[in-house]
């Protein structure tokens, strides 16, 4: 019986390691001290293509058989993974049409990772050749829990590749989508600078243009770059599927990643795992707006809400999963982090040392937003190569470092799995992310940045959330919350109004339902196809310069004086009522915010405004609010409250005492709130 | 009889449309609505080669004929344009080699516009064919006033290509240049670091060197790049002249647009229009120096100075044309606005809402500059591709927009067309700025902005400006400045020899007369062959670092002590006296601002040292000075004066309350100045 | 009898001069005024390959032979260049494959200098060749005292090509180091990525990749670089030797040049020169954490430490050799200074006038620094080309500029030659420098930073040092300092042993002997091979963001609070005694600074905090320290005290006033100590 086994019901644990990186000795002993430590899983070869093949054909699976034997003779259960993120120099030599382009046009060489492009022919033929050799090897293994397919997809900008294999199959994908030149003319609105085509070949990757590209012309190249990943790992998953029965599938997807539909590639896997990296993330991830105010207070944490909101974001990918025991050998069926931060990563511009606590308090709000397993990236730190300056649970000389003695205090019982009990969803869509982005009209106005206030806000409320698709059902949900939704077809609109007609609330940031799905603007503008639901139609927007503020100014229900910066945009009332106007400058007296019947829209960018107008909605729809203060949040799961103190210092709060970088885990008895929280 | 005839003497008003974006039942629509608004002109076709000719030689008039009847029978007079900005996907294709490089040796790719090299035989030969095509179609259509060729010139860098066509071209305009390949070493100064040639074939365009490139290689390729505009044009305009006869030729230039002689492109043009972007004018080509207190204040209306100086600029490019009745149908000689900002934009990199009355404002400001015409840049807001963020007159939904209200409210026969009487010369000369800025030895320093600072001091004393050619006849001026000629020949000190001579006060700023045409010093250091005039040779220059100040004390008459920034040059007096010296620092003691009779030189960068030469060099031509406060302008044109006020507050001035963004028209009784007008 | 010979053991002055750019009557006039000026040198030639071989084959001596005969006529002593850094059109064009390639793939063009790879077989051969032609002619005139090998290898990032030339010979060069590919696999640990190469051919430069390239090919490459610059040199040398009997063969290096190892590069030269630009450095070359305040107080100084590092840097290249008198001419033993700035540089981002006396104390801090002659860039001013805003001791109208005073009011005889009396040496390794910043895990954390804040420690303690190499002979030393060497063999840690048990006191900064030869890091982590000597090993290291700052608090002799930044490390102690510690943060109680016996090592970046361990370390060893002033700095050689100012403002310090920039010479008593020098 396995160490997973013993106890199928809570958040297990397990790390990722390398046995091609060490000695033949180390594995055993190393697979002694991770059962010691409690760990349950060991995720191995990921980059391993050049030792299973190292030359042309030729295999040599004996230190990977070696190495499995070794942890599975320690009970472990090992996630093996396809080796495609790092073909091999004689594969590149011999097929240099592998390699992606950048966005500047220049080829990305060989020397480091994810050097291939997803569209090359050559590339499927190969990745579906050494899936299928490593399937066949170990698909029925029995220490072989399950699949993750590649690692971490888009990571470094390889979402796309902007000439070679995907240059040339462009073409192809928008005649297959749209059928005519016709067609694709009208929908990009390519008579506008007289960029139509007459032939197929015609069109290119749009880069290199001598001012902005058509933005229809780049949303339908991201949306034919994510269906090259999606086309790509479902060749890999119909392999795995066939060789190793009964086995899970998954992949490690990357914190806000933004260059494919997580969506349309998550389908097809069993469950999502992704890799969660607290201080980098801060630092290099972090969507324009998290001041260094945030940034230096965190910097040795990550920020609470970046975290959980990619938590969250993951676990939303796929859903409806029975968690834990699906093929009655307690393999839990996910979400997982499947590599966690536990010590200072090397990739950022800033690579501080974690708090005291800090790998502990990732590992119980993974378990709270969701997670089934958490597993540490990475056994022991490397002593060669590009990482030598990440580390691991392991130092270099093989002691333990800080992160391994904070796993080894854990008490993994505290940790029952079960769901996550959100009444809120918020909206997410990678297709409003492209087209938000690529124009945002002022500098800093990002898609990220907008949906994340709105998520900080809820979580400032005490509000546990759901993101979803924008298309997704919507049954269940109290609030519905839809920060940056501009592209919003009728279908779109049709669901959102039957989630309105049968009691959600509907919240709506700015520019929602300003584009259509080809990425035009609705003929009729703002709100489109929104607009009866709504009751209003665009009247003006404003963007603004950092050292220009808009004031609103809220009346009745909403009362207060709220400053706003970076967009501003007002109504023209056909049904709706304002229930803020903006004050001075050149939207003066005009409506800020709106609202019909259950539905309120809210035009300008501002935390305090956002969190007033959520509060309100939030009593209106009957969910109870727990304000908390800077740096604490809370969370529930399966029954339990785990309330959490990201601050470098102690808290006091609600009678409990957080020392600094802790959390407690209570039941969470929602007939008898905390002091502070507020009824419905 | 139409609307443009039945006011003749007053300015106009137009815009731009673009029948080929919208339902063939609009045309006649909005062709009602312009007439109804009292527009006077439409642009049509700028951008509809793709439409004109679909397929290589197949071309497709209807769409245009309607529109330009429909237009006609609403009596609004049609500008029409040769479509080369650009050239479709079936020509690019057939003919890659059109495409022009950047400056990092890129292709510069199809997918925009503007994607076309000047210099390409091929594409010079196509240029001509859908020249004639549409001019063979239109050129004597009643509705047709004139020609607007191509859009834009330089729009995007793309005055120079940096390889394919332009480089093939460039060996041989430097041979009819210099004959010999000793003539051309010799000019270049080759020797300095062996960079002598001995086939011609071995010049190449100017980039990608290890190491900066000699100055003189690049001057000539800018001299190079600009006749291939030229070229370009002069063979659009020979074949309108040919087939469009009594119609006027005109091309829109852009914003401070640097890359190529404007002088010698706009010979040649019957009159010059540009495009006037007031807030993305300042957000995005206002020279460095404009700080964000200006930027912040003016966000909304743009600065007045940089908008009023791009009026002058170009309404002095070319000059004595007769105004309005040229043809006896009323058209008006320029210059115009051919695209007004009406709303927001969308091409910077914040593009704030313009305060309300700006577009009066605008338009006031462009009449009392000089402009006949003023034509809106969009009717309606663009509802696919890249610009559908940018405003028009029209919303999305054909609403009225902000702008065409105050349009609206326009009584056009206020502003009656007639001369701007400017009696101070300010000189401007593309060679010296492309020389200046290429080495400004202070990173900041650059010619816009040492040009501008004289210009906006010369507006806070309530002076009309001409910017004129620094060889232009500077007879019947009464001071001339040189904010920033350093390159001088022989000849053109001959001329402002003359000028003084004939009476004029001569101002220069630092590093005048410092270079020869061909890049290189004087020999004699500066100031050359201006030495006799000036009375002085330069004795140092220090470029300052942002932390470093100098300070400048006057004597005599500049009482007064100045802060100066950027740059400071000393000088050895040989005739000349000293106005100023420089206190401390390694210049301590020597002389700042020299004069010798009517010519004054001025060695520090100083706002305040400026105003404070100026003012006196006023006195002395008898020019009379009336200071504003800050954001207040006024101007001067056919006997009335236009008081402005572009700040975003109400100010009281000499007895008249000037509303926030606002102006009055009023009688300009030189005999009776206003209060704090000084006489001369 | 020469200038040169009547004073041969006093500094001798001389300048770079180019006859090639003037009219033939010019060098005449000029060597007579550079005689009468006090100048014994003249540099010629660097750049004038074109006029030297205008065709290929053709060579054109007659200029080249006059201006030789000019200067001997007045007894100046030439030193001649190879002038291979600016091959020239001709043989550029019929050999394109000469050009070097940038790091972004690109080739670098011709049209200023050093446009050539170093790795070029043809540019090899004309190299020779052209060596051979200038060897043969001038080998063996009287007037010619030697020769300078090119000139400023590696300036503009020159020392790497990244294809063409370079990237053919790599795959050879690695074949000769390795022998087989599973050595170079492990080597560079390329399993880890499976980066492992199959066959010599699959390697290339390291650009370009998806995401950072493995630490050890670079290293490798960098390695490769440096060593196609020796062999490319050692060419040239070996033909001088061959036909310029009895003359010196030298190089003038380029401030802070990093691209190559300089102790290679110098082997086999007689002694080094280098090209001194005190203000360009401060701008341009001064590693970051040089902040605003002093390059604003030192902006026309340049800073003391900067240019006292270079000085004691390339000193430390060659040493042993006798100075002065070697060939009974009174030739100089060197270091030279070969390029001295003598007025305003044209070149950083600012390029001010330097401080009245600053010429005259360059050249004094160059001698007792130890140079043995100064030469001045350049006599006159450029009028053509990249450098006509570069400044010469003639003006461009050949009037003295304020350098040619300060030289003339200099006495020669006040600088006796003779040796720096060093007792400190400080380590410096350019391997160590490369792999440091490769990986620096903190922003702006830099090999030069953290060498020179040691330096500037040492250097404001009054104390002269010796920069050498990190393998170098240590006898004689009392104290050694390690600033950055973080490679450390196991035969480098052995010869630091030794120094240690011979009594040298050791000091070493933080990573050091955290990497192998090859770029890992240890096996047993930091301090590999050092482990036992230091008696500690590493515990955590901490990347600090500029917002956050870390404290360590001494103990015993080591009184005191420090703010640390940047970067923290900790220690296991096996052996060491902890002489402060972390206080707060997540290294809190963790030993910031250990002592073993001789050896201390200091963990975290902290000018105070290394300042008082170092002030400790020299009182143990016996170095008597002299505090100085901020701005104040003193320097001894050949019996003599140099105490210099280098502030704006006058100085009262030890009984001395020191006006603004200026210096004094003194006896350097050592019995009699200055007030305020400490007793060892
Ligand atoms: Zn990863
Ligand atoms: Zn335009
Ligand atoms: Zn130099």
């Amino acid at each position: 019986m396995t160490q997973a086994d013993a106890h199928p019901f809570h958040l297990l644990l397990g790390t990722c390691d390398y046995p091609e990186h060490v000695p033949q000795d180390r594995p055993p002993v190393y697979a002694r001290m991770q059962r010691d430590l409690g760990l349950s899983f060991v995720r191995l070869a990921e980059f391993a293509w050049s030792r299973l093949e190292p030359l042309p054909g030729t295999f040599e699976w004996g230190w990977l058989d070696d190495a499995v034997e070794a942890y599975h003779a320690e009970g472990l259960r090992v996630v093996l993974c396809t080796p495609t993120p790092t073909p091999p120099a004689w594969l590149i030599r011999a097929h240099p049409e592998i390699l992606a382009f950048d966005d500047q046009g220049r080829v990305r060489e060989f020397g480091s990772r994810r050097h291939y492009d997803f569209a090359s022919p050559v590339f499927r033929e190969h990745s579906r050749r050494i899936t299928r050799a490593i399937a066949e090897r170990y698909g029925q293994h029995p220490a072989v829990a399950g699949w993750q397919t590649d690692n971490e997809f888009g990571c470094h900008a390889t979402s796309r590749s902007y000439g070679g294999a995907s240059a040339a199959r462009f073409p192809e994908w928008l005649r297959a989508k749209y059928g005519t030149l016709d067609a694709l003319n009208a929908a990009w609105g390519n008579v506008f600078w007289s960029m139509e085509y007459t032939d197929w070949e015609q069109v290119r990757p749009p880069i290199l243009t001598v001012t902005e590209v058509n933005p229809s012309h780049v949303l339908d190249y991201n949306r034919f770059a994510s269906d090259m990943i999606r086309e790509f790992q479902a060749e890999q998953v119909e392999l795995l599927r066939e060789l190793s029965p009964g086995r899970f599938v998954t992949h490690n997807f990357m914190i806000f990643e933004s260059g494919f539909d997580h969506y349309d590639v998550a389908r097809g896997l069993d469950f999502v795992t992704w890799d969660n990296y607290p201080t980098g993330m801060l630092e290099l991830f972090a969507p324009p707006g998290i001041g260094e105010d945030l940034r230096t207070r965190f910097a040795r944490t990550g920020h609470p809400d970046l975290v959980g909101f990619n938590h969250d974001l993951y676990r939303g990918l796929l859903s409806g999963g029975e968690r834990l025991g699906r093929d009655g050998a307690g393999t839990p069926n996910g979400p997982w982090v499947m590599e966690q931060q536990c010590g200072q990563v090397n990739w950022a511009p800033y690579n501080p040392m974690p708090a005291s606590g800090a790998v502990a308090l990732w590992t119980a709000q993974a378990w709270a937003h969701g997670a089934d397993v958490v597993s540490y990236f990475r056994w022991r730190a490397a002593t060669m190569a590009q990482e030598v300056m990440h580390s691991g649970l392991l130092r270099h000389d093989e002691t333990p470092d800080r992160g391994f003695a904070e796993v080894a205090a854990l008490d993994q019982t505290a940790f029952p799995v079960g769901p996550v009990p959100a009444r809120v969803a918020l909206l997410h869509d990678y297709e409003s992310l492209w087209i938000y982005d690529q124009q945002p009209h002022a500098q800093g106005l990002n898609y990220w940045t907008q949906t994340v206030t709105y998520y900080m806000a809820l979580r400032r409320l005490g509000i546990d959330v759901d993101v979803i698709h924008a298309d997704a059902d919507l049954s269940g949900y109290a609030v519905v919350v839809a920060p940056a939704i501009t592209l919003v077809s009728a279908g779109r609109a049709a669901r959102w109004t039957d989630a309105v007609n049968a009691g959600a609330q509907l919240v709506c940031g700015p520019r929602t339902a300003f584009r259509t799905p080809g990425g035009e603007t609705w003929p009729d503008g703002q709100f489109g196809p929104l607009s009866e639901l709504v009751g209003a139609r665009l009247l003006q927007y404003d963007s603004l310069r950092p050292t220009l503020r808009q004031t609103v100014s809220g009346a009745d229900d909403l009362s207060g004086t709220f400053g706003a910066s970076t967009w501003a945009e007002s109504y023209r009332l056909n049904g709706a009522q304002a229930l803020a106007h903006y004050q001075g400058g050149p939207l003066d007296g005009q409506a800020a915010v709106i609202r019909r019947g259950n539905v309120t829209v809210i035009g300008a960018h501002s935390d305090t405004l956002i969190g007033a107008v959520l509060e309100g909605v939030l009593g209106a729809a009957g969910v109870p609010v727990l304000p908390v203060p800077e740096g604490v949040r809370v969370s529930r799961r399966a029954g339990q409250l785990l309330v959490q103190n990201w601050n470098p210092e102690a808290v006091d709060w609600n009678g409990i005492t957080l020392p600094p970088v802790s959390f407690v885990v209570r039941p969470d008895d929602a007939g008898q709130p905390l002091e502070g929280e507020q009824d419905a």
